[in-house]
């Protein structure tokens, strides 16, 4: 699809390609599937059981959390409140791209500041981003905790730790609530993809 | 693919979908094909035509220019030699997570430091980048420009402006040659989907 468009009578072209044509190649429209809870919620679990099942039905997806955006993109950024305010910049308009790239990408972080996830919402159009909140309590994700990082948080031996010693702030109007403290993976995994297919992501 | 990796006890979830299944469920490869020059040597427009090509051939594929990234990633960053660095450095952390994500991308950016592409180069396996040189003298470019941003530069009025008043590194060992001031943009296109067969991108 040729799309050049004239402004000033300067010729600025954008592309043979567009985000329509690559959603026709996939078979589906580009998304974004943010998952926000506390460390240890779950997020990261429910969003690789979408995502396979997102692949067993040849959707083009990509699950990013911590470990392949903290290590890289944002390796300079430290835990401050001005550096989480970036990180979630960063990665959001990462993200707006993969969706304009025609994918549908599942996002595992806490981002725990309920401004920063409004502007990622802002930065996708209408139907694009779907925000699922995984509701668990501390005392349980601590008790789920493998790494230990809730009791050195407790312990004070790792700072601005959300939920323990920085805040968490929930979603108002989340897309979907998990309550993966009463609720098995796979049941919640099989409401986000009912819920994709309900914001007609997929068919 | 259920890929659990032990660690200290820890046990540790990689995902269930590889790179390798994406690729498969794709059609080809993820790789990034870099394109680099001057201002107005014609980078963009070859690498649209190569992924109009790709695209034709049903391949995933994605554009990065100053466009889509200068404006959004990297809109804290400056022209300025550290700011440039980590301009091409964030640039290349989102391509490596594309490329995994099983994409063919194709980056248009000056990116006129031999030392910052070699690092996005480091950060992809063997065979996965490919370093396209669109050669170009700048009196030539000049000419072309749209814009007029070159008079700009030339008066003074943008600084640091690469080929003017900020140095260009060209590639010592590039992949591919492309003399735009002599061969047709359709005809560099063909080349450059030649050479991501040979290396088997693509079949």
């Amino acid at each position: 699809m040729d799309k050049i468009s004239k402004n000033n009578n300067i010729t600025w072209f954008d592309g043979y390609v567009s985000r329509k044509d690559r959603e026709r190649l996939h078979g589906h429209k580009g998304g974004l599937i943010w998952f926000t809870g506390l460390s240890a919620s779950g997020k990261s679990t429910i969003a690789h059981l979408v995502e396979k099942e997102l692949h067993r039905r040849g959707c083009s997806t990509y699950v990013f959390d911590g470990d392949n955006v903290r290590h890289g993109l944002c390796s300079d950024l430290t835990f401050r409140r001005e550096d989480r305010i970036e990180n979630v910049r960063r990665i959001g308009e990462m993200v707006k791209l993969f969706v304009d790239a025609g994918m549908i990408v599942l996002t595992a972080f806490i981002s725990p500041y309920r401004q920063d996830r409004q502007k990622v919402r802002s930065l996708l159009e209408d139907g694009q981003f779907l925000e699922v909140y995984v509701e668990c309590p501390s005392e349980v994700c601590a008790t789920r905790d493998q790494k230990g990082i809730y009791a050195k948080a407790k312990a004070g031996v790792i700072k601005e730790f959300t939920g323990i010693s920085a805040p968490y702030e929930a979603p108002e109007n989340p897309d979907i609530v998990i309550h993966s403290y009463k609720e098995d993976a796979s049941q919640a995994a099989r409401r986000v993809i009912k819920l994709i297919e309900q914001y007609k992501l997929i068919k």
